[in-house]
């Protein structure tokens, strides 16, 4: 086997379920960008095709296997000694796998395929190095641990307080992030002992014990600390969700997007706008979202699942929900709601309006204040809604029902039953018409008024 | 009486009605937080229970007088002939008063209750200095008037147009908060004179009369210059806001809040959320809102007065008004409306309603559409809706009007009288039914509109 | 014909369409503000009252002749060889013209009329100028051509890649803006030369040939690089919006106006605002909008063309579309929408409703969920209330209709004949009672629901 068919395995440490944030929900599962932050580690690692996907897990760690359980394995940690220790704990789930391993956090979610890519190869590279380090050098180095190296050679790892000043001053830190090959890794691991004041077993010390072998070991390094910044706060969470925001946003422009008001608007992992869509201020995207070319998103919209076609007209206060379908030239307007509803080509539905569970065809229009009843409080029913129809305002349609082609219904109906093409339906009581009541009902009820002021 | 029995008294000056706001409002009274910011300044003091609070007013002074008439004494300072003549003329309004006193500014509204306090013990240590002075020292001292001090022993107070070049190098600068005993504080202002370029009366001299006479006076400090800056106009006022803002979005994510976009969030001074809430980008909350644990606030809502349960979910486009209640697991969808409602354990008003002066038991479902009409252009009525019962989309309840336990009001229903438990009300005209009338309607009308266009 | 006598013509160069705007609109057309950047550029050289404004166009020319064909003349260049070659362009359409001609850039909108001001004057001072350039000292240089001048006399314009080291290490930047005589310009003009490396003629270079002819030159300069920034991405469009914006927001907050948050208040080019109001966070303003004082704008509220009067409130989520106009003391309240509708003096209409093509009389009130029915799919209708009119919730006013002074509109009523003063018109259908239906409804559903889980 040539060492570039080596298989590859990645061992994501979550063990740890993250005190500092103050949630009944596992720190790995708390979402940037619509998407919980080991699912974006996921999605990068997967790019290299590993063999074998395994999380080390403790706490919360039924959370994470009801999320995850038919993407990666898992190994429980418990309790928790360290980083080596968490890696260890992987060997048992691993027993049958020789190749690469890359040990990766899911707390750290950011890091680039690519950037696993470059460990991978320096490890397989000719000097055949026992493990690759992945360093990094931050604006300020705070109390990181130390890469002691030379021409990419480590000579010494070395942890923040058992630096001299000499290392302090080395600017080159230990982002977490190892690659070795299975038998190294796990034969090296065996060795790491937990003399150390936290009496923990420390990752980076297999680094140690191979150079002392005389084994040579490599670092490569990323650019900038972004990509190997650790989330354990929300604050921190927060952080990674702006500058992840602001990449989109950057991206998203270049792509021919105008976002009148970059900052106000906030999108998911999955966003996709075509060219000469306009966003205006204040709009929030979740999962699932396409906008075609041409499109207007106005201010005050919120989609998610949802599909908006060539040059329509979304908002302002909008919302379309999953299963939206907006075909070419269709309008939503203020105050409507679309779910699981599919909007014809050029239709229009431009105000205070509820679109559940229908199919409305091309060029129909659909009158302020009409709601689809989908709902009977046990079972959802669908509305189907001809081309060219009219929906009067402020009618209820009672699902299932049909509207016909170029059918009418009558602005107030409540209509419960089908409308043939062409019909018109109105749903309509008589008017009753009391001349005078009202200026006897006002003049009724300011001496009540009255009566109780004084009272 | 010991000294640190001593009455507190805190003179809070407030007579400048703040031009540069250009607002028929008083400065004082613009809210920061939605909260007057004189209230905030008020609420930092009462901490150290004052016996006495006066404030010295002149203009606009009734605006004052008619919000904080039953928390602070007035004093009326008319003409405005400096701040130590301002300090004067609370002397009739404190006769009787013996103890310590704290000068302090209506627009200097974020002094912290240790600080004051820090000033108040200072006054009260055994070198019984005759007055303390606030310092702090700015990042650019600019033209504050300078404490020139020795260890915490001021030696003169000197404005910035008389300072020598030597002085004005100091970069400890005077916040104008003092802290002086009732008799001494009213004996050196007596002393103090107008003699200089404004023809002014400056309270600062005071100090510089007790250093002749003899006495100490102490100079402490306060960290940064936020604490005592000043607001005089409305940038200055959308500063403070957005300070208090962000220090209040970095607590909430401390104590366990998920924000997903922080700077989108706009909090009121009395917002209270528990562990594991979201709040969602652009939510804005007035004051009197609480929201229980694991609740999420969906982007775009709007919460006054309102209390959300455990589990709930708001929004997005959801708006609670004072009086709003939401019990557990209850839920208020987009471009609804409460107001003085209660939503029983997880009621559901998904869409376009507006529930005012209503209770709506458990598990009951109120359709989409759904308006509970609750003025008569007189009075306001009450709505009563059972648990489990399902409000048919488009519904209008006609208060005061109940609506029984498992009730169902179908669609498009505008009810008037009571519904039983378990009963049906269904309020809908004869379905009118015109064959082939659409098609006619649309011939007709496209001739004319073709008629228009040509004519 | 005295020197300030002379006319002014304005050469805009407009042929590049913008290639890296990757759009299908011309990139001058993109909206700064609300308003096409070069409408800004326009509305500021007009200030000067040119005798003649010709734009230089290429692709998408008539994208621009159908926008701004009523305000400038049209060169077009084709093909592009460089800017001296697009105002060589212009050259026939100014025929005849004599006087002063200013060389603009329809991606530089933000030049101040001050400035093109300051330029003509220069051009017309006694030592008659054969050319004045508009320099400007960046941070950062960057690539920037070079004004090599002492004194405001040029000695030599010189591109950046042509500029030896002590050339780059001016700091002053020529914007490409150029003012000359008519005759000067042409002149000089027919004497540029290709000879460069991209085979284009440079309009600087009729400085280097009038320097060379003994002439004088003459360079002015700008605060700061903002004013000659120019536009070629949507990342920059952006960049001069948020800036546009802050200018604006710091405008208002000077005249008196409360932005709670200003960073989430969009404005347009247009709008106007007076004292004392509020404008709360996450508001957007479309062009046409004036506000009167002491009105207060609630959160996520949107207006185009719309007037709003004293102390009147809108929103939260209100929708002020054109020819809304809001009379003092009315109110808008959450998801309602106006569209060319007049609410009278006091009039209300709180909630989810929408006018349109509607009068509301003084002191009327609006149920929520009130729809005006205003289009029958051909045509738009007209609705009148009167004042002090009651219209009860979720009704719909089918126009043409008027309601009566005084009249009252019963809840859920669909009106589509007239009300008269004083009159009551309900349109109600009987309430149809059903006892214990609904539980034998609940029953059956059941049943089949769980039949359907079991199935």
């Amino acid at each position: 086997m040539s060492q570039t068919d080596r298989p590859i395995a990645a061992v994501i440490l979550a063990a740890g379920k993250g005190t500092r944030m103050k949630s009944a929900k596992h720190k790995v599962l708390h979402e940037i960008a619509g998407r919980p932050m080991i699912e974006h580690l996921l999605a990068s690692v997967e790019k290299l095709a590993p063999e074998r996907l395994v999380a080390v897990v403790g706490e919360y760690r039924e959370q994470l296997a009801s999320r995850l359980g038919d993407r990666v394995d898992f190994a429980v940690q418990e309790p928790q000694l360290g980083t080596g220790h968490a890696v260890q704990q992987a060997q048992e789930t691993l027993r049958g796998f020789e190749g690469d391993v890359i040990v990766l956090y899911g707390d750290v979610p950011f890091v680039r395929p690519e950037t696993m890519r470059k460990m991978i190869d320096r490890l397989r590279s000719d000097d055949a190095p026992a493990a690759v380090v992945l360093g990094f050098e931050p604006g300020d180095p705070l109390r990181y641990g130390r890469v002691i190296a030379q021409q990419g050679q480590i000579l010494k790892m070395v942890e923040y307080k058992d630096a001299s000043l000499e290392e302090r001053a080395c600017a080159l830190c230990n982002s977490g992030l190892l690659a070795a090959r299975s038998d190294d890794l796990f034969d090296l691991l065996s060795r790491v002992s937990d003399n150390n004041a936290q009496g923990e077993y420390y990752l980076p010390d297999i680094v140690n014990i191979a150079i002392r072998d005389g084994r040579n070991c490599a670092v490569v390094t990323c650019d900038g600390a972004d990509e190997v910044a650790g989330i354990n706060s929300r604050a921190e969470l927060a952080a990674a969700e702006a500058q992840w925001q602001d990449y989109k946003r950057t991206d998203a422009m270049e792509a021919g997007v105008t976002l009148r008001a970059p900052g106000t608007v906030v999108f998911s992992w999955d966003t996709e706008l075509s060219e000469d869509v306009t966003v205006e201020p204040n709009v929030v995207f979740g999962p699932g979202v396409k906008v075609a070319r041409g499109a207007t998103i106005k201010a005050f919209s919120h989609l998610e699942g949802a599909s908006v076609g060539e040059d329509c007209e979304v908002g302002p206060y909008a919302r379309l929900r999953p299963g939206a379908v907006m075909e070419a030239g269709a309008k939503v307007g203020n105050f409507v709601e679309m779910k699981k509803a599919v909007l014809g080509e050029g239709a229009k539905a431009n105000h205070l309006t509820y679109l559940g569970d229908a199919t409305v065809g091309a060029g129909a229009n659909i009158g302020a204040g009409t709601i689809t009843c989908n709902y009977d409080g046990y079972f959802k029913h669908q509305t189907t809604i001809g081309p060219r129809a009219f929906i009067g305002s402020n009618s209820a349609l009672i699902a299932p029902v049909s509207i016909g082609a170029d059918a009418i219904v009558a602005a107030g109906s409540a209509v419960s039953r089908d409308v043939a093409d062409g019909e018109l339906r109105m749903v309509r009581a008589d008017q009753l018409v009391k001349p005078g009541w009202a200026d006897r009902f006002h003049d009724t009820m300011r001496k009540k008024k009255e009566a109780n002021r004084d009272g």
